[in-house]
């Protein structure tokens, strides 16, 4: 019994990730940390480690997962509109044209994702998103888009948490469409999500209490709102921050400018083959200021290509 | 061991509590959702209990405690303020003319409170709530506000915990003014606190990564904020709500109206002499319209002159 014990102590807990500096600063900042002699312990409760969504925990190439079901959702909601056929971005979207798309901007993203987003209850809307992440699949890779989690990153989530961190999810995405899958995917209960949400009405809908999603936003979680939608939502600042992209620099900045140690880490896309190779020049999930500064403030850069023994998860 | 063991399983777990209807439904709803072969079995993940805050769990009379707060924020920084001398409700407040201060209504007081709680990073304001608690003490009692919970509510609390349930605070009070205290005193950590909140926002002061209160509000959480918030916060309809004023009405009326077993629970404040009495006609806390809505959605009402046998933690 003793020798089983301590042989699953002793097993590797990030076996995806190959042996470096980028596996060894992770493993020694958790030491660090969790070593109640040391100067840099902090306790338990101060763990808290945030980690971004789209190309930080999953694919967000060639689009964000969540652009590509608000764009099935338009298709979908198209014969109820007919006033879409005539009206930008929604003649877009059912059209596939993704250059005029491309074009109308965020405004015109926010726009269909609202209009594909509200006029139900939260947990209506999740089943949707449900129903929609298991009956879809990634073109190139053939795969539902729940497995193209990256595995390095789930043994890192539960690395962490094994050792008394709490994991939070800070997404730019929809806090509800992440809640959808965060349990069962990440291990990431729905109130350890934090994202941009659209607001809600409550109302008594015949005779039935109602949460009610509404076309309009409510807060945007990214870029300086990450800070923010993280002293709203945990109220704590983190000592560990994860993301891939400049819509994390703010979240990164903060968190690895606070006193004592410190973990701030960018998942640098460098794999054509495998994943997708993007950084400076990409529309989705640029990487220019945030990869600079990670030089100046010791971010880890993972080189996906180096670091990553494994992509995704192996799938029966 | 085993009979040490045992006989803390069948130690009383709300001994505060007197025997009778409103502790046997408690602990029938507990006993319920935590029996696995039972119809109204619910799953720990899905045990969300969420609690209101003053009136509920500490005492709110003679004024909120965080109006108080306000006030004396408002005489120390008045010196910096001289236009606060001629400007209403500032006038009032400096002059504890509670009279004019109650006219100026709740526009009024949230004027004051904005003006009292921003200007400062989270974790500066949680310094100044804190030692304003530590040195503070309520006339009547003349016990600090931290001593001023209510015992049987914190063996509530303990007793859900213990049986599986995530305990949360959803206060109509500022969201960081109540996670100042929610750990020590109420076991809740800073991430299960919802409430009210000023907005904030994020830059970089003299080099310095900051998150900034600004005076402007952000989100009321207060009647149909409640199930709003709850929503945004948490994500997930709680099974059990505990409230004690109008303010509580959609949330618990939210909550119990839910598939599966659900608890809702009023503290009906009925013991002048121990504590406080009042309802339907108070100005702080009035408790009418959910009063009267207990009896149809079957609502637990504590009254606290016959329910608890001890309103205050012991003290030394
Ligand atoms: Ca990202
Ligand atoms: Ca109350």
């Amino acid at each position: 019994l003793v020798s089983a014990a301590s042989a699953a102590d002793n097993a590797d807990p990030l076996p995806s990730w190959n042996d470096g500096p980028t596996k060894q600063a992770v493993e020694s900042f958790v030491q660090k940390v969790t070593d109640k002699d040391g100067p840099d312990f902090v306790p338990p409760a101060d763990r808290i480690a945030v980690f971004d969504n789209d190309g930080t925990l999953w694919v967000e190439q060639p689009a964000y997962v969540q652009l590509i079901f608000a764009l099935d959702r338009v298709k979908e909601l198209a014969p109820e509109h007919p006033e879409w056929k005539e009206k930008q971005p929604f003649k877009a979207a059912i059209e596939g044209d993704m250059k005029t798309l491309a074009a109308s901007g965020e405004k015109g993203i926010a726009e269909l994702i609202m209009a594909s987003h509200a006029g139900m209850t939260p947990s209506a809307f999740q089943k949707i998103v449900g129903d929609w992440l298991a009956a879809t699949k990634d073109k190139r890779f053939q795969r539902k888009y729940t497995e193209l989690v990256y595995q390095p990153m789930l043994e890192l989530l539960a690395y962490l948490r094994d050792n008394g961190f709490t994991t939070y999810i800070v997404s730019g995405g929809g806090i509800e469409f992440v809640r959808n899958f965060s349990e069962p995917v990440y291990g990431i209960p729905p109130a350890q999500v934090v994202g941009s949400s659209i607001k809600t009405k409550y109302e008594v809908v015949d005779g039935e209490p109602t949460v009610m999603r509404l076309p309009e936003m409510n807060f945007v979680d990214d870029k300086t709102g990450k800070p923010i939608g993280i002293t709203q939502h945990i109220g704590q600042r983190p000592i560990a921050a994860f993301g891939n992209s400049d819509g994390d620099f703010e979240m990164l900045e903060w968190t690895t400018a606070g006193d004592g140690a410190r973990f701030g880490l960018i998942v640098h896309h460098t794999d054509a083959e495998r994943e997708y190779a993007y950084d400076r020049d990409s529309h989705v999930g640029r990487l220019d200021k945030a990869l600079d500064a990670a030089v100046e403030n010791g971010w880890i850069v993972v080189d996906m290509k180096d670091d990553w023994k494994q992509i995704f998860p192996s799938v029966d």
